[in-house]
Protein backbone atom coordinates (compact mmCIF):
# COMPACT_ATOMS: atom_id res chain seq x y z
CA UNK A 1 0.00 0.00 0.00
CA UNK A 2 2.42 2.89 -1.24
CA UNK A 3 -0.99 5.46 -2.38
CA UNK A 4 -1.96 5.92 1.02
CA UNK A 5 -3.47 9.71 1.96
CA UNK A 6 -6.48 11.06 4.01
CA UNK A 7 -9.50 10.35 2.38
CA UNK A 8 -12.24 10.30 4.86
CA UNK A 9 -12.48 13.78 7.15
CA UNK A 10 -15.61 13.04 8.83
CA UNK A 11 -16.54 15.25 11.90
CA UNK A 12 -13.07 15.53 13.83
CA UNK A 13 -12.40 11.88 12.21
CA UNK A 14 -9.21 11.21 9.93
CA UNK A 15 -9.03 8.24 8.24
CA UNK A 16 -5.59 6.52 6.72
CA UNK A 17 -6.51 4.67 3.37
CA UNK A 18 -6.01 3.93 -0.33
CA UNK A 19 -7.38 5.76 -2.72
CA UNK A 20 -8.68 2.55 -4.80
CA UNK A 21 -10.65 1.40 -2.11
CA UNK A 22 -13.36 4.09 -2.81
CA UNK A 23 -16.53 2.33 -3.28
CA UNK A 24 -15.60 0.11 -0.10
CA UNK A 25 -15.49 3.61 1.36
CA UNK A 26 -18.91 4.29 0.84
CA UNK A 27 -20.22 0.99 2.49
CA UNK A 28 -18.09 1.59 5.09
CA UNK A 29 -19.47 5.46 5.42
CA UNK A 30 -23.12 4.05 5.24
CA UNK A 31 -23.21 1.08 7.39
CA UNK A 32 -22.56 3.29 10.64
CA UNK A 33 -25.09 5.72 9.62
CA UNK A 34 -27.70 3.02 9.37
CA UNK A 35 -27.54 0.76 12.33
CA UNK A 36 -29.88 1.31 15.27
CA UNK A 37 -28.30 3.00 18.05
CA UNK A 38 -29.60 4.03 21.47
CA UNK A 39 -28.09 5.60 24.73
CA UNK A 40 -28.44 1.82 26.37
CA UNK A 41 -25.85 0.01 23.97
CA UNK A 42 -22.99 -1.24 26.06
CA UNK A 43 -20.96 -3.50 23.72
CA UNK A 44 -20.19 -3.00 19.87
CA UNK A 45 -18.60 -5.95 18.02
CA UNK A 46 -16.89 -5.17 14.03
CA UNK A 47 -16.09 -8.22 12.71
CA UNK A 48 -13.83 -8.02 9.97
CA UNK A 49 -12.75 -3.90 10.75
CA UNK A 50 -10.38 -3.32 7.76
CA UNK A 51 -8.83 0.32 8.26
CA UNK A 52 -11.51 1.15 11.43
CA UNK A 53 -13.70 3.60 9.17
CA UNK A 54 -17.35 2.29 11.12
CA UNK A 55 -15.99 1.79 14.26
CA UNK A 56 -14.17 5.37 14.24
CA UNK A 57 -17.67 6.81 12.83
CA UNK A 58 -19.47 4.46 15.50
CA UNK A 59 -17.10 7.11 18.41
CA UNK A 60 -18.90 10.03 17.00
CA UNK A 61 -22.46 8.80 17.50
CA UNK A 62 -22.38 6.51 20.65
CA UNK A 63 -19.92 5.92 24.10
CA UNK A 64 -20.25 2.31 23.82
CA UNK A 65 -17.27 0.20 23.81
CA UNK A 66 -16.37 -1.17 20.55
CA UNK A 67 -14.73 -4.03 19.84
CA UNK A 68 -12.93 -4.57 16.44
CA UNK A 69 -11.44 -7.63 14.57
CA UNK A 70 -9.19 -7.50 11.72
CA UNK A 71 -7.70 -11.09 10.28
CA UNK A 72 -4.99 -9.64 8.47
CA UNK A 73 -1.69 -8.12 9.65
CA UNK A 74 -1.40 -5.65 7.30
CA UNK A 75 -4.59 -4.04 7.13
CA UNK A 76 -4.47 -4.17 11.14
CA UNK A 77 -1.44 -2.30 11.52
CA UNK A 78 -3.32 0.52 9.53
CA UNK A 79 -6.41 0.25 11.39
CA UNK A 80 -3.78 0.60 14.67
CA UNK A 81 -2.23 3.76 12.93
CA UNK A 82 -6.10 5.08 12.53
CA UNK A 83 -6.68 4.35 15.88
CA UNK A 84 -3.67 5.93 17.65
CA UNK A 85 -4.13 8.79 15.20
CA UNK A 86 -7.86 9.57 16.33
CA UNK A 87 -7.23 8.81 20.12
CA UNK A 88 -9.89 6.60 20.02
CA UNK A 89 -7.89 3.78 22.24
CA UNK A 90 -10.01 4.02 25.29
CA UNK A 91 -12.64 2.98 23.13
CA UNK A 92 -12.13 0.94 21.05
CA UNK A 93 -10.27 -2.50 21.64
CA UNK A 94 -8.86 -3.40 18.12
CA UNK A 95 -7.54 -6.85 17.84
CA UNK A 96 -5.36 -8.53 15.29
CA UNK A 97 -7.57 -12.41 14.49
CA UNK A 98 -9.45 -14.44 12.64
CA UNK A 99 -13.67 -13.82 14.38
CA UNK A 100 -14.52 -17.28 13.61
CA UNK A 101 -11.52 -18.16 16.31
CA UNK A 102 -11.32 -15.06 18.30
CA UNK A 103 -15.62 -15.10 19.19
CA UNK A 104 -14.95 -17.94 21.25
CA UNK A 105 -13.45 -15.49 24.20
CA UNK A 106 -16.46 -13.74 24.46
CA UNK A 107 -19.30 -14.87 26.98
CA UNK A 108 -23.06 -15.83 25.38
CA UNK A 109 -24.87 -12.82 24.58
CA UNK A 110 -22.57 -10.40 25.47
CA UNK A 111 -22.88 -7.53 22.45
CA UNK A 112 -25.83 -5.57 21.84
CA UNK A 113 -24.81 -4.31 18.04
CA UNK A 114 -23.05 -6.75 16.11
CA UNK A 115 -21.71 -4.50 12.74
CA UNK A 116 -20.10 -6.14 8.94
CA UNK A 117 -18.91 -5.03 6.31
CA UNK A 118 -18.20 -8.51 4.56
CA UNK A 119 -15.16 -8.16 1.89
CA UNK A 120 -16.61 -8.28 -1.58
CA UNK A 121 -13.11 -6.59 -3.86
CA UNK A 122 -12.95 -6.76 -6.73
CA UNK A 123 -9.86 -8.11 -8.53
CA UNK A 124 -8.91 -4.75 -9.74
CA UNK A 125 -9.19 -3.11 -6.32
CA UNK A 126 -6.67 -5.54 -5.14
CA UNK A 127 -3.97 -4.93 -7.79
CA UNK A 128 -1.53 -2.81 -5.76
CA UNK A 129 -1.32 -5.54 -3.33
CA UNK A 130 1.45 -8.31 -3.80
CA UNK A 131 -0.11 -11.37 -4.80
CA UNK A 132 0.41 -13.10 -0.81
CA UNK A 133 -2.33 -10.16 0.44
CA UNK A 134 -4.15 -10.72 -2.28
CA UNK A 135 -4.62 -14.41 -1.86
CA UNK A 136 -4.60 -13.55 1.91
CA UNK A 137 -7.90 -11.58 1.02
CA UNK A 138 -9.46 -13.51 -1.23
CA UNK A 139 -9.46 -16.39 1.17
CA UNK A 140 -10.97 -13.91 3.78
CA UNK A 141 -13.75 -13.61 0.89
CA UNK A 142 -14.39 -17.02 0.75
CA UNK A 143 -13.83 -18.00 4.60
CA UNK A 144 -15.97 -15.70 6.31
CA UNK A 145 -19.63 -16.13 4.52
CA UNK A 146 -22.71 -15.06 5.24
CA UNK A 147 -23.35 -17.89 7.56
CA UNK A 148 -20.61 -17.26 9.93
CA UNK A 149 -21.43 -13.92 10.59
CA UNK A 150 -24.87 -14.45 11.46
CA UNK A 151 -23.85 -17.95 13.75
CA UNK A 152 -21.21 -15.73 15.46
CA UNK A 153 -23.86 -12.99 15.86
CA UNK A 154 -26.42 -15.60 17.39
CA UNK A 155 -23.89 -16.66 20.04
CA UNK A 156 -22.92 -13.28 20.94
CA UNK A 157 -25.89 -10.93 21.10
CA UNK A 158 -28.18 -10.12 23.31
CA UNK A 159 -31.70 -10.99 23.42
CA UNK A 160 -33.07 -8.18 20.83
CA UNK A 161 -29.74 -7.21 19.97
CA UNK A 162 -28.81 -6.08 16.06
CA UNK A 163 -26.60 -6.98 13.64
CA UNK A 164 -26.37 -4.98 10.39
CA UNK A 165 -24.36 -5.59 7.56
CA UNK A 166 -23.30 -3.96 4.30
CA UNK A 167 -23.82 -5.91 1.20
CA UNK A 168 -24.64 -6.64 -2.30
CA UNK A 169 -28.21 -6.58 -3.54
CA UNK A 170 -28.05 -9.73 -5.29
CA UNK A 171 -27.28 -11.83 -2.22
CA UNK A 172 -30.53 -10.40 -0.44
CA UNK A 173 -32.16 -13.62 -0.40
CA UNK A 174 -28.99 -15.59 0.65
CA UNK A 175 -28.73 -13.13 3.17
CA UNK A 176 -32.18 -13.48 4.72
CA UNK A 177 -32.61 -17.27 4.74
CA UNK A 178 -29.35 -17.32 6.81
CA UNK A 179 -30.27 -14.82 8.76
CA UNK A 180 -33.59 -16.71 10.01
CA UNK A 181 -31.66 -19.32 10.05
CA UNK A 182 -29.53 -18.40 13.11
CA UNK A 183 -33.39 -16.71 14.72
CA UNK A 184 -32.14 -13.36 13.76
CA UNK A 185 -35.59 -11.38 12.34
CA UNK A 186 -34.69 -8.97 9.24
CA UNK A 187 -36.07 -5.77 10.60
CA UNK A 188 -34.64 -2.81 7.96
CA UNK A 189 -33.33 -3.23 4.78
CA UNK A 190 -32.15 0.68 3.19
CA UNK A 191 -31.69 0.76 -0.86
CA UNK A 192 -28.31 2.45 -2.21
CA UNK A 193 -28.79 3.21 -6.13
CA UNK A 194 -26.22 4.54 -8.02
CA UNK A 195 -27.70 6.85 -10.46
CA UNK A 196 -31.49 7.43 -11.18
CA UNK A 197 -33.45 4.89 -12.94
CA UNK A 198 -30.24 1.96 -12.36
CA UNK A 199 -30.92 -0.95 -10.38
CA UNK A 200 -29.45 -0.80 -6.41
CA UNK A 201 -25.80 -1.88 -5.91
CA UNK A 202 -25.24 -1.52 -2.11
CA UNK A 203 -27.88 -3.34 0.75
CA UNK A 204 -27.76 -2.39 3.83
CA UNK A 205 -29.77 -5.00 6.20
CA UNK A 206 -30.25 -4.63 10.01
CA UNK A 207 -31.68 -7.91 12.20
CA UNK A 208 -32.74 -8.53 15.70
CA UNK A 209 -32.42 -11.21 17.69
CA UNK A 210 -35.77 -13.05 18.11
CA UNK A 211 -37.16 -10.28 16.95
CA UNK A 212 -40.91 -9.88 15.49
CA UNK A 213 -41.65 -10.38 12.08
CA UNK A 214 -42.23 -7.47 9.68
CA UNK A 215 -39.70 -5.06 8.04
CA UNK A 216 -39.23 -1.96 7.09
CA UNK A 217 -37.51 -0.50 3.79
CA UNK A 218 -36.28 2.91 4.46
CA UNK A 219 -36.24 6.21 2.55
CA UNK A 220 -33.99 5.28 -0.87
CA UNK A 221 -30.65 6.56 -1.14
CA UNK A 222 -29.16 7.55 -4.48
CA UNK A 223 -25.39 7.85 -4.69
CA UNK A 224 -24.12 10.09 -7.89
CA UNK A 225 -25.82 12.73 -9.41
CA UNK A 226 -25.82 12.41 -13.79
CA UNK A 227 -22.27 13.59 -14.03
CA UNK A 228 -20.51 11.61 -11.28
CA UNK A 229 -20.40 13.41 -8.11
CA UNK A 230 -22.00 12.60 -4.98
CA UNK A 231 -25.68 13.52 -4.20
CA UNK A 232 -25.78 16.19 -1.15
CA UNK A 233 -27.35 13.27 0.72
CA UNK A 234 -24.42 11.01 0.55
CA UNK A 235 -21.82 13.87 0.32
CA UNK A 236 -23.39 14.80 4.00
CA UNK A 237 -21.37 11.27 5.58
CA UNK A 238 -18.17 12.43 4.52
CA UNK A 239 -18.40 15.81 6.16
CA UNK B 1 -70.63 0.09 -5.36
CA UNK B 2 -72.46 3.00 -6.70
CA UNK B 3 -70.29 5.72 -7.45
CA UNK B 4 -68.83 3.48 -9.94
CA UNK B 5 -66.77 5.54 -12.96
CA UNK B 6 -64.62 5.48 -15.29
CA UNK B 7 -61.16 5.47 -13.42
CA UNK B 8 -58.32 3.84 -15.98
CA UNK B 9 -57.68 5.16 -19.33
CA UNK B 10 -55.27 2.98 -20.57
CA UNK B 11 -53.86 2.96 -24.59
CA UNK B 12 -57.36 1.87 -25.17
CA UNK B 13 -58.65 0.30 -22.35
CA UNK B 14 -61.73 1.56 -20.22
CA UNK B 15 -61.97 0.58 -16.72
CA UNK B 16 -65.03 0.52 -14.38
CA UNK B 17 -64.43 0.53 -10.99
CA UNK B 18 -65.06 2.54 -7.92
CA UNK B 19 -63.25 5.98 -6.82
CA UNK B 20 -62.69 4.81 -3.23
CA UNK B 21 -60.32 1.94 -4.56
CA UNK B 22 -57.67 4.20 -5.83
CA UNK B 23 -54.67 2.52 -4.38
CA UNK B 24 -55.64 -0.95 -5.16
CA UNK B 25 -56.30 0.49 -8.52
CA UNK B 26 -52.55 1.31 -8.37
CA UNK B 27 -51.20 -1.65 -7.23
CA UNK B 28 -53.39 -3.20 -9.90
CA UNK B 29 -51.39 -0.80 -12.97
CA UNK B 30 -47.97 -1.47 -11.31
CA UNK B 31 -47.78 -5.31 -12.10
CA UNK B 32 -48.83 -5.29 -15.46
CA UNK B 33 -46.26 -3.55 -16.07
CA UNK B 34 -43.44 -5.37 -14.04
CA UNK B 35 -43.74 -8.78 -15.01
CA UNK B 36 -41.71 -10.34 -17.30
CA UNK B 37 -43.19 -10.97 -20.65
CA UNK B 38 -41.90 -12.40 -23.74
CA UNK B 39 -43.19 -13.57 -27.36
CA UNK B 40 -43.06 -17.36 -25.95
CA UNK B 41 -45.66 -16.75 -23.26
CA UNK B 42 -48.66 -18.64 -24.16
CA UNK B 43 -50.85 -18.91 -21.09
CA UNK B 44 -51.30 -16.10 -18.33
CA UNK B 45 -53.04 -17.08 -15.07
CA UNK B 46 -54.17 -13.86 -13.15
CA UNK B 47 -55.34 -15.28 -9.54
CA UNK B 48 -58.01 -12.92 -7.94
CA UNK B 49 -57.96 -10.88 -10.95
CA UNK B 50 -60.86 -8.07 -8.63
CA UNK B 51 -62.40 -6.04 -11.69
CA UNK B 52 -59.54 -7.01 -14.17
CA UNK B 53 -57.31 -4.62 -14.54
CA UNK B 54 -54.10 -6.43 -14.92
CA UNK B 55 -55.63 -8.81 -17.81
CA UNK B 56 -57.22 -5.65 -19.34
CA UNK B 57 -53.27 -4.24 -19.85
CA UNK B 58 -51.88 -7.32 -20.11
CA UNK B 59 -53.71 -8.31 -23.16
CA UNK B 60 -51.90 -4.69 -24.97
CA UNK B 61 -48.38 -6.03 -23.93
CA UNK B 62 -49.19 -9.91 -24.78
CA UNK B 63 -51.11 -12.07 -26.89
CA UNK B 64 -51.07 -14.72 -24.88
CA UNK B 65 -54.75 -16.70 -23.61
CA UNK B 66 -55.20 -14.93 -19.96
CA UNK B 67 -57.36 -17.13 -17.36
CA UNK B 68 -58.31 -14.62 -14.76
CA UNK B 69 -60.10 -16.17 -11.71
CA UNK B 70 -62.15 -14.22 -9.17
CA UNK B 71 -63.86 -15.55 -6.03
CA UNK B 72 -66.64 -12.60 -5.49
CA UNK B 73 -69.59 -12.85 -7.68
CA UNK B 74 -70.42 -9.02 -7.35
CA UNK B 75 -66.90 -8.12 -8.24
CA UNK B 76 -66.83 -10.99 -11.12
CA UNK B 77 -69.74 -9.10 -12.53
CA UNK B 78 -68.29 -5.96 -13.16
CA UNK B 79 -65.00 -8.09 -14.21
CA UNK B 80 -67.64 -9.18 -16.57
CA UNK B 81 -68.85 -5.70 -17.49
CA UNK B 82 -65.04 -4.62 -17.86
CA UNK B 83 -64.24 -7.82 -20.49
CA UNK B 84 -67.19 -7.41 -22.82
CA UNK B 85 -66.79 -3.43 -22.93
CA UNK B 86 -63.05 -3.32 -23.73
CA UNK B 87 -64.41 -6.54 -26.31
CA UNK B 88 -61.24 -9.63 -25.05
CA UNK B 89 -63.59 -12.21 -24.79
CA UNK B 90 -61.55 -13.86 -27.02
CA UNK B 91 -57.85 -13.42 -24.97
CA UNK B 92 -59.16 -13.56 -21.79
CA UNK B 93 -61.07 -16.92 -19.92
CA UNK B 94 -63.11 -15.13 -17.20
CA UNK B 95 -64.15 -17.30 -14.25
CA UNK B 96 -66.65 -16.78 -11.37
CA UNK B 97 -64.55 -19.08 -8.75
CA UNK B 98 -62.43 -19.82 -5.61
CA UNK B 99 -58.85 -20.32 -6.83
CA UNK B 100 -57.92 -22.56 -4.31
CA UNK B 101 -60.25 -25.31 -6.22
CA UNK B 102 -60.41 -24.47 -9.72
CA UNK B 103 -56.21 -24.63 -9.81
CA UNK B 104 -57.43 -28.40 -9.20
CA UNK B 105 -58.95 -28.06 -13.37
CA UNK B 106 -55.84 -26.99 -15.04
CA UNK B 107 -52.97 -29.22 -15.62
CA UNK B 108 -49.72 -29.27 -14.03
CA UNK B 109 -47.36 -27.37 -15.69
CA UNK B 110 -50.29 -25.29 -17.88
CA UNK B 111 -49.06 -21.46 -17.78
CA UNK B 112 -45.93 -19.88 -18.42
CA UNK B 113 -46.99 -17.02 -16.09
CA UNK B 114 -49.21 -16.20 -13.21
CA UNK B 115 -49.40 -13.01 -11.54
CA UNK B 116 -51.56 -12.19 -8.47
CA UNK B 117 -52.41 -8.94 -6.85
CA UNK B 118 -53.74 -10.58 -3.49
CA UNK B 119 -56.35 -8.22 -1.26
CA UNK B 120 -55.36 -6.13 1.74
CA UNK B 121 -57.67 -3.50 1.60
CA UNK B 122 -58.52 -1.49 4.56
CA UNK B 123 -61.51 -1.30 6.64
CA UNK B 124 -61.93 1.97 4.86
CA UNK B 125 -61.67 1.37 1.87
CA UNK B 126 -64.76 -1.10 2.47
CA UNK B 127 -67.16 1.09 3.77
CA UNK B 128 -69.27 1.46 1.28
CA UNK B 129 -69.89 -2.11 1.07
CA UNK B 130 -72.76 -3.93 2.80
CA UNK B 131 -71.98 -5.89 5.78
CA UNK B 132 -72.10 -9.40 3.68
CA UNK B 133 -69.99 -8.45 1.27
CA UNK B 134 -67.14 -6.94 3.50
CA UNK B 135 -67.27 -10.06 5.48
CA UNK B 136 -66.63 -12.23 1.88
CA UNK B 137 -63.95 -10.08 1.28
CA UNK B 138 -62.41 -10.49 4.47
CA UNK B 139 -62.02 -13.80 4.81
CA UNK B 140 -60.97 -13.83 1.29
CA UNK B 141 -57.70 -12.13 2.27
CA UNK B 142 -57.10 -14.62 5.15
CA UNK B 143 -57.87 -17.80 3.19
CA UNK B 144 -55.65 -17.09 0.00
CA UNK B 145 -52.56 -16.75 2.07
CA UNK B 146 -48.73 -16.53 0.70
CA UNK B 147 -48.32 -19.96 0.67
CA UNK B 148 -51.45 -20.80 -1.39
CA UNK B 149 -50.24 -18.42 -4.07
CA UNK B 150 -47.04 -20.19 -4.68
CA UNK B 151 -48.39 -23.40 -3.56
CA UNK B 152 -50.80 -23.13 -6.76
CA UNK B 153 -47.93 -21.67 -9.04
CA UNK B 154 -45.61 -24.15 -8.19
CA UNK B 155 -48.11 -26.96 -9.62
CA UNK B 156 -49.10 -24.64 -12.37
CA UNK B 157 -46.23 -23.21 -13.74
CA UNK B 158 -44.18 -24.69 -16.45
CA UNK B 159 -40.20 -25.10 -15.45
CA UNK B 160 -38.81 -21.48 -15.55
CA UNK B 161 -42.21 -20.12 -15.68
CA UNK B 162 -42.87 -16.64 -13.38
CA UNK B 163 -44.65 -15.64 -10.87
CA UNK B 164 -45.38 -11.66 -9.96
CA UNK B 165 -47.02 -10.38 -7.01
CA UNK B 166 -47.67 -6.99 -5.95
CA UNK B 167 -47.76 -6.27 -1.88
CA UNK B 168 -46.59 -4.59 0.99
CA UNK B 169 -43.22 -4.40 2.10
CA UNK B 170 -43.53 -5.19 5.39
CA UNK B 171 -44.10 -8.74 4.01
CA UNK B 172 -40.91 -8.89 2.17
CA UNK B 173 -39.42 -11.94 4.63
CA UNK B 174 -42.92 -13.96 4.61
CA UNK B 175 -42.89 -13.68 0.71
CA UNK B 176 -39.15 -14.91 -0.20
CA UNK B 177 -39.62 -17.78 2.51
CA UNK B 178 -42.98 -18.89 0.86
CA UNK B 179 -41.47 -18.62 -2.13
CA UNK B 180 -38.56 -20.44 -1.63
CA UNK B 181 -40.02 -23.54 0.41
CA UNK B 182 -42.22 -23.91 -3.34
CA UNK B 183 -39.24 -24.06 -5.06
CA UNK B 184 -39.65 -20.80 -6.47
CA UNK B 185 -36.36 -18.46 -7.16
CA UNK B 186 -37.20 -14.68 -5.97
CA UNK B 187 -35.45 -12.85 -9.43
CA UNK B 188 -36.21 -9.48 -8.72
CA UNK B 189 -37.81 -6.62 -6.98
CA UNK B 190 -38.89 -3.38 -7.48
CA UNK B 191 -39.81 -0.85 -4.53
CA UNK B 192 -42.50 2.00 -4.78
CA UNK B 193 -42.04 5.16 -2.27
CA UNK B 194 -44.77 6.84 -2.10
CA UNK B 195 -42.69 10.40 -1.52
CA UNK B 196 -39.15 11.06 -1.29
CA UNK B 197 -37.64 10.65 1.86
CA UNK B 198 -40.80 7.81 2.88
CA UNK B 199 -40.88 4.24 3.33
CA UNK B 200 -41.50 2.11 0.89
CA UNK B 201 -45.23 0.93 0.45
CA UNK B 202 -45.27 -0.57 -2.50
CA UNK B 203 -43.57 -3.95 -3.17
CA UNK B 204 -43.26 -5.75 -6.78
CA UNK B 205 -41.77 -8.98 -6.45
CA UNK B 206 -40.95 -11.84 -9.40
CA UNK B 207 -40.11 -15.68 -9.09
CA UNK B 208 -39.00 -17.83 -11.22
CA UNK B 209 -40.10 -21.66 -10.80
CA UNK B 210 -36.41 -23.71 -10.18
CA UNK B 211 -34.88 -20.65 -11.18
CA UNK B 212 -31.04 -20.14 -10.35
CA UNK B 213 -30.12 -17.67 -7.14
CA UNK B 214 -29.52 -14.25 -7.39
CA UNK B 215 -32.00 -11.35 -7.14
CA UNK B 216 -32.05 -7.66 -8.89
CA UNK B 217 -33.55 -4.73 -7.31
CA UNK B 218 -34.88 -2.63 -10.57
CA UNK B 219 -34.65 1.11 -10.32
CA UNK B 220 -36.97 2.49 -7.48
CA UNK B 221 -40.39 4.55 -8.23
CA UNK B 222 -41.85 7.30 -6.55
CA UNK B 223 -45.55 7.41 -7.03
CA UNK B 224 -46.51 10.89 -5.61
CA UNK B 225 -45.17 14.58 -6.23
CA UNK B 226 -44.49 16.77 -3.17
CA UNK B 227 -48.04 18.41 -3.95
CA UNK B 228 -49.74 14.71 -3.75
CA UNK B 229 -49.88 14.63 -7.78
CA UNK B 230 -48.75 11.16 -9.34
CA UNK B 231 -45.04 11.18 -10.84
CA UNK B 232 -44.39 11.76 -14.59
CA UNK B 233 -42.96 7.79 -14.33
CA UNK B 234 -46.40 6.78 -12.67
CA UNK B 235 -48.85 9.10 -14.66
CA UNK B 236 -47.39 7.24 -17.94
CA UNK B 237 -48.77 4.02 -16.92
CA UNK B 238 -52.21 5.55 -16.46
CA UNK B 239 -52.01 6.62 -20.15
Amino acid sequence: MEKNNYLLGYENLKLFQDTDMFNFSLDSVLLPNFVTLNTKIKNILDIGCGNLPISLILTTKTSAKITAVEIQKDVYDIAYKNLVMNNKQSQIDLINGDIREVYQNYSTESFDVIVCNPPFFKVNELSHFNKNDYKTIARHEVTLNLNDIFRISKKLLKNNGVVAIVHRPERLVDIIQSMLDNNITPKKIQFVYPKLGKEANILLIEGTKNGKPGIKILPFLVAHNEDGSYTDEIEKYFK
